[in-house]
């Protein structure tokens, strides 16, 4: 939580914290300012002390909002120097970011650096800062395990209350897309129709997921997955835009929307045969749905993550399936890891990974994913069941939002 | 122009390029790539060879549509490689890296390293790979005149196309709004309405846009501005959700959508007044104008972009307000500079702003903003008219959506 901030720098021998880039799509500074309207920022922080924002005069209604120590770029004049810098803009850059550490009191020590943002000038305005500054010690953090990873790792209840928030609208707009498929005509080739009778193609139902999403005033910063046949089968194909929707194919389902500008995600999967089912498909799909089911009933509190992706393994190697756990990057299979955190970031501390240690844990306050699949691209076929939890202070597992786990959905208008 | 890359990296005395982070929203990656939902990629380019694309083996159907040497991380055993650093995540990172710069022949001289990524993990694994591979430099560029910048300032017939078409998205959206606001009952004072009644916020128009932009396939990756009275007065803040849509006050109405997944963007900004306009709004309104409808009679082919910002800011002095030209960051007057390039980028060369070089110019391909404004917040009102113009080969400007000026927008159902 925000609050363990201080004591993970002093943990890591940082002395202060340089947070770069725009406000929103930008998980550190999001977190630090609460996001809005604010480009090309910085935010300074010296370990035991307030956060100072920096931020270009026009938008300073914005940057208002954080409620952070402010101070405007054009404290610094950029004019003079530019000029001091020859017109070098990395110079310039470094001499006013020089600047604005001296007035937040950093002077030396190790400082971290961090932030979404333009890899090349940072870099760059970085090398020449170093060396005007040759007392601090600029320094980049894995990115699994960086501070902003550690801190954001726990959710405080309000943060839980904005993820569930985000899953209310997924299972809504995931409800409208099954509700929108079964009532769909079907032709003789058992190819959905759209309403004027032409074929309906996984492009028009990307279409309308993207609408429905915004309706509700979220986004897909990241995208989504919707496919079907063997797209399904490649975990991270988005589908297909000019697939036909056809009765018994596995569709395969992965959306996580989030809060507008760069909020909470939410991550949710669920895999659909409309119509009817092959005997094959239903059988695998049985399975993940038996193994997820099975790690519910047995998250434990602080139990570190990857021993439920090796209990998945396991039981997937069980039923005569490659895993990681004993074959190099499978391409068939239950080819990737159990799940990982949701927060500001689709993908954050913990991770359940067998390379990863036993500190990624099922502590109170995270919010992970639990989502086995099983892949077939050959067979024209796969599966992932999702959901998102929440390790609540009392140590009970919360899914956040509810939705059925029908493989099947039957056809409004259409029998075999 | 994307063919000019070898000559850029050649004067610019670099030898590769290195390109980090994911296909969308990543303008120098979706630029070599052509984008797609391809995450934690890698683009390396040796100059006068082709790009090696990088990436993850569960996105190598999206990979692949890049058209680009494909090579999948799994190449790289990560396993043993984490195992030799040691489980250092940074470290692991560099040691791979090292090895797939080996791979793609660069060994020695000035690399380039780009794209919009975690700045912390990015510059935590360059450090260690600086130490692994002495022989070369790593070098970042200033945003402004990178590489990238230059080759994407110039655009082919196809890039202009996507920006055109997304200047259609535009203009039908921003006629929607207009519909939809002149169309709206208005209560005695002066308020608009919404259907049920209830009054009309700002925050209520500014869904409508998410949502009618998305029906579109369009994104805000950006958001946009839709202000009024004070808040328009105040370049860029993007509008307080709860202040309510009234007759008679200047409406900034600044949108940028970009195609889905980080693409092309437009850029277009119309002031409003509903109803009927003050005397003095009129008034700055049509200054304004006058001096947007000026530059368009003035901009020449290959002329320096900032020669129109002086123009614009000698117009405006003209007329008592403060500008750049002789104020330093005015609040209140013309307080920003005339325009940007538009792309992948929302803003990139060639700028307008007085300190940048003659080599900012109206050069063939280049696709500008034009976006003189006023603003008096403490009066309680602002005005910008922007559009996206592009400097065809043939030496003529051209306006890449046509959309009406007018300040004063009727309301169908009120009469003062």
């Amino acid at each position: 939580m925000k609050s363990d901030i201080d004591a993970i720098m002093k943990a890591r021998n940082l002395d202060a914290i340089i947070v770069f880039g725009n406000a929103e799509h930008n998980p550190p500074m999001y977190y630090l300012t609460g996001g809005g309207h604010v480009s090309h920022a910085t935010v300074i922080k010296k370990r035991g002390e307030e956060a100072i924002f920096f931020f270009g005069d026009m938008e300073r209604d914005e940057a208002a909002k954080s409620g952070l120590k402010l101070i405007p770029y054009s404290t610094y004049d950029y004019e003079a120097i530019s000029k001091k810098a020859n017109k070098d803009g990395l110079l310039a850059g470094a001499l006013r970011c020089e600047m604005m550490l001296n007035d937040a009191g950093v002077t030396s020590g190790r400082v971290g650096v961090y932030g979404t943002y333009d890899l090349s000038a940072t870099f760059g305005m970085l090398s020449h800062l170093q060396k005007l500054m040759p007392a601090i010690e600029f320094v980049g953090e894995a990115r699994e395990d960086s501070i902003f990873m550690r801190v954001m790792e726990t959710k405080d209840e309000s943060e839980v209350a904005r993820i569930r928030k985000m899953g209310k609208v997924t299972t809504t707009v995931v409800s409208k897309v099954a509700e929108f498929l079964t009532s769909c005509n079907v032709n003789a080739d058992e190819v959905l129709l759209n309403e004027d009778g032409s074929l309906l193609t996984v492009g028009d139902v990307h279409s309308k997921i993207r609408l429905w999403v915004s309706e509700h005033g979220a986004e897909l910063p990241s995208g989504f997955i919707f496919s079907i046949g063997r797209d399904a089968g490649v975990p991270h194909s988005a589908g297909n835009p000019t697939d036909l929707m056809k009765l018994g194919q596995t569709i395969v389902f992965d959306i996580y929307p989030a809060e507008a500008g760069g909020g909470y995600y939410y991550d949710f999967t669920r895999t659909w045969s409309l119509g009817y089912a092959t005997p094959e498909a239903q059988e695998l799909f049985d399975q993940v749905k038996e193994i997820f089911e099975k790690l519910n009933d047995n998250f434990d509190l602080n139990a570190p993550f990857k021993n439920y992706h090796q209990m998945a393994c396991e039981y997937f190697e069980s039923k005569g399936h490659q895993t990681p756990l004993h074959t190099k990057a499978p391409v068939e299979g239950y080819v990737h890891s159990l799940g990982h955190g949701v927060g500001l970031n689709i993908h954050e501390r913990p991770f359940s990974s067998l390379l990863n240690g036993d500190d990624h844990r099922l502590a109170p306050g995270v919010v992970i994913t639990s989502e086995p699949g099983l892949y077939y691209p050959e067979k024209g076929m796969g599966f992932r069941i999702e959901d998102t939890l929440w390790v609540r202070p009392d140590g009970k597992m919360e899914t956040l939002a509810d939705y059925p786990y029908d493989f099947v959905l039957p056809m409004k208008n259409w029998k075999k």
